[in-house]
């Protein structure tokens, strides 16, 4: 965790990672108007150490205070802000199919200020159908869409086979970042962001824990 | 890292999540015929430094050899041991909804020894239907059927509303592991292992690192 050369230190991964979740603790705690927090009372919510949550927190300039702890509110603006969720963003979803479909109906994206916009699919039966209000496009119109239309955001939600291809589509339209569903490590300019979904490695995840756990299963 | 009671070295949660990475980099690998590779080579696919690699690698048992490497075949089969991935898992998946079926249509999985065995929904319009081939079940069989067929995992895709309520169901049936798709922190038996997936975090994560690139985006 070394200091970058404005002076501002670096954040791990690990701790940006974590970032989100306090976020989600916080706002679960304000919704039953819980006013502060200790790091202690933290570190249990989050399940990680008392230390890490002071060390995280730090990071970011500190917020808490000695014996007094965190101010929920406080503490979670600040970490909103952090996250980039006192912008808007608009999204588009490449692939309606059931996957695609699922976000687009997702509830709390909108609520955090993630703004679906448009589907597209190269499904021309798809293509005219409104998903939740909001429109599927042809694949064919993607790059006209986005010299008229503001996205910051696009969710490959279609077969690894196509998503590096659809991924330079769309990079070239100048995406700020690819939510990518697919299996595939896309290969795109350091100045596009991109988070990946590995549902299978999620998956693997949960069988370690359960062959970890002694759960006693079929040799194949 | 520390030992534990039995002398076998503690793997650290983060190490953890790196085997599925890990596994898919080499089964890559495997794809193209690769036979072998150096940690240096492996630190730079998995973008983690080298010693990383080897101090991950170490954790269970050292696969590599001075000067040459790592058999990609070897060290495939044997993190994918440690996953558990040479044993079967039998999944459910609650919920038949947009995600229900894309994670049943999803065609990892199954190459992967995770059966699909059925799906299950409040829905009546869709029970006795069948997605990709698997049939979809009323909710109030659950119980019934989990009795006389074996089920290791269960994925919840479902309203996070319901999300305890129907945890709470299968650990009375001695599932072994919930795959949770809701925005709840389920409460369950020790025994029961949890992975969750996380999508507003990984929108969230996805924001933060446009806002880092300083993407110009709107304030709300």
């Amino acid at each position: 965790m070394g200091d970058t050369d404005d002076g501002k230190k670096k954040i791990s991964e690990a701790a940006i990672r974590r970032l989100p979740r306090y976020y989600r603790f916080l706002t679960e705690l304000q919704g039953r108007n819980i006013e502060r927090i200790s790091s202690k009372e933290l570190s249990r919510g989050m399940e990680i150490t008392a230390s890490q949550v002071r060390q995280d927190l730090n990071h970011f300039g500190g917020f808490g205070q000695q014996g007094y702890g965190y101010n929920v509110d406080y503490l979670q603006n600040e970490i909103g802000k952090i996250l980039g969720l006192n912008q808007t963003y608009t999204m588009i979803i490449i692939g309606a199919g059931n996957l695609g479909r699922a976000i687009c109906n997702h509830q709390n994206f909108n609520r955090r200020g993630f703004h679906i916009a448009a589907l597209f699919d190269i499904n021309r039966e798809m293509t005219g159908k409104q998903i939740n209000a909001t429109p599927v496009y042809s694949m064919d119109y993607l790059e006209e869409y986005l010299q008229e239309n503001r996205a910051d955001i696009a969710a490959l939600c279609i077969p690894s086979a196509h998503a590096q291809e659809v991924a330079v589509r769309l990079c070239a339209c100048k995406i700020k970042g690819l939510w990518n569903f697919s299996s595939v490590e896309l290969d795109v300019p350091k100045t596009v962001q991109v988070e990946n979904v590995r549902l299978t490695e999620s998956l693997m995840t949960l069988s370690f824990a359960i062959k970890e756990a002694g759960g006693d299963l079929d040799e194949r």
